[in-house]
């Protein structure tokens, strides 16, 4: 390991502990829920048994749980652009949805959905409010599936939420969850070079999706059954709006299970060529998602790697999009540092005076 | 204990295992989940600790809470048919969620609800469908609020769901819970007798809920303040569509839970007691929900207290209404019978004849 990604690690657990939550919190499913006194139960997903859909008897229940399976597994068949009924095309793009969220959306570290029933409703940065698990859902329609959000009324909503609900079985609702989102492994702590990350994607990605990025087609263009590999960029992949459009969350989730067969136990890339490969991937154009400056409306805890405006470090755009990182996580610490005095002094402040003069003001 | 009642136990614990369930299912936060062959984890609610609201740190998940607190136990104040802004009228009587579900939600045994985000999406007989915990809050919206939905993106469901996660932290998704609905307590087997009844109200309700039954105000009409003690029927109380309308439940829930103050382990009144004085409340007029015919559209899983028709047991209604119960409860049970026999006949035709054959009947 480089002495800077010596140093990046010490940040990272260090004074960025604090970013290092926010950086997830936006993206991924994650799951602490810091609510309480009490003990806030504890579950670790590896080497978690998964629940089986055949160990389920026959009726209503596991015909859902089968419908949700399905619209996770194979979306472009039945949500997708290509799909015959034209009110049913709610996904922009011929992805799955474990496209990323591998193994059924089961996989440790793979962004999984095991889990997610316990830890929603739950504060979500890019919304700056509770979200719930629908909400959460329709982010992921309108920016990884680059579409339209479900009615949340839609049957194919209650099936999503149900196979979400059947894979959570067993986890304590409020639990803190070891395994979900990605792994908070080191990034470098430098800027990362797409030029470099080519090398890696010739030589580990292109084989499966292709050396244009455009992946493989399980059929034919407008058939609606997808690809047998996704495509990584263009106009039939996730938009910039998307978790998997951040440098830092992306690194780690490609580091982590990239190329297919990886686990964050049995790793394939290393720090460097996941942080360049990653960067030569999110170089590329594809969809662009309207009124993204809306997403972190509270800023300060915009992610660092959210590559859009407004910035509000006084750094570079470029320095957003591609590090080096470490600078623009101790600004944020220091930003929320400030955020937290100023907000102590106020209350002080209001104790202290007579409560009509402090609403007066 | 009358040999009556013995034998209606007997039948309740036995022949009538699945219409005990049944029973309970579209009334009540009922948690039995049948979906595995892992093991369902248990959780008991009686001696539980409850969260405390306090113990949440200041932020948007508490304030959430707290306003989910406040639908709850100032339902009247918030959504009801008295607040200022017509647009929030969504409950269209004066009672609060916490006229039934005492003690904010949390009391075992009182159709509590902890531990309901663990335990939906789950089957529902009333819409015979899987229902969510959004569709099962807008069910008392329409019924024991006697009013319209709540939108499902409407900041006030939010609150309502949030407030149950809260409610429910530490319980396992898909648990079975000790606690949840009402206790299955043996029942007379009689005819339930209003005129009965009246001389238990007499003595033991109107003081609270007054000789008339309308409960006392706690300020006067029109000023969205609700009931210090919540009317039992009559214009400002639950329609005949709540689950609150059916006597085998109502008889457990008030054994179990009336007068204020008593609970499963400290009853007050006994089992013949309970069921008049729950006949005697239900044979006094209330506001009528229309479209019931719709409710349980499986028919064969309609309860036998739901005394709406269409009946299909071939009794009258005045049974369904006042009972005997155990007759139509070993009904039912044939019905249930009869219908898993020819499912399965069904089925071992169909696997004995061709697929192509099958599919073309």
């Amino acid at each position: 390991m480089s002495n800077a990604t010596t140093v990046f690690r010490d940040l990272t657990q260090g004074v960025c502990a604090v970013f290092a939550s926010l950086a997830l919190s936006a993206f991924a499913l994650f799951a602490t829920t810091p609510w309480a006194a009490e003990p806030t139960p504890k579950v670790n997903l590896v080497g978690r048994t998964v629940p089986e859909i055949d160990s389920l008897p026959e009726g209503p229940y596991r015909a859902l749980v089968v419908q949700g399976h399905e619209l996770s597994t194979r979306t472009f068949a039945v949500i997708g652009p290509e799909v015959k009924n034209p009110r049913k095309r709610y996904a922009g793009n011929n992805l799955a949805c474990t496209s990323c969220h591998q193994a059924g959306g089961a996989k440790p570290f793979a962004i999984p959905w095991v889990g997610v029933t316990a830890t929603f409703p739950q504060y979500r940065g890019r919304e700056d409010q509770i979200s719930t698990v629908e909400e959460r859902i329709n982010g992921c329609m309108e920016r990884s599936m680059n579409g339209k959000p479900l009615p949340l009324d839609s049957p194919e909503m209650k099936a999503f939420t149900t196979y979400i609900a059947f894979l959570s079985k067993g986890v304590p609702v409020g639990a803190q969850i070891e395994g979900a989102a990605v792994l908070q492994s080191a990034v470098p702590n430098r800027r990362a070079e797409p030029l470099a990350g080519i090398v890696v994607y010739v030589d580990k990605c292109a084989a499966c999706h292709g050396a244009d990025g455009m992946g493989q087609r399980a059929g034919q263009r407008g058939d609606a059954q997808g690809y047998t590999f996704p495509p990584l960029w263009g106009p039939d992949s996730f938009n910039n709006g998307a978790g998997m459009n951040r440098l830092l969350t992306t690194t780690r989730f490609i580091r982590q299970n990239m190329p297919l067969g990886a686990s964050h136990t049995a790793t394939v890339l290393n720090d460097d060529e996941a942080y360049d490969v990653t960067a030569f991937m999110l170089s590329k154009p594809r969809p662009i998602k309207a009124h993204l400056e809306a997403d972190f409306p509270a800023r300060w805890n915009k992610p660092i790697d959210a590559a859009f405006p407004p910035y509000m470090l006084g750094a570079t755009a470029d320095q957003h999009r591609y590090g080096p990182y470490p600078p623009l996580a101790e600004k944020q610490s220091q930003m929320a540092d400030k955020r937290k005095a100023d907000m102590a002094a106020n209350k002080a402040r209001g104790a202290a005076e007579p409560a009509s003069a402090a609403t007066a003001k």
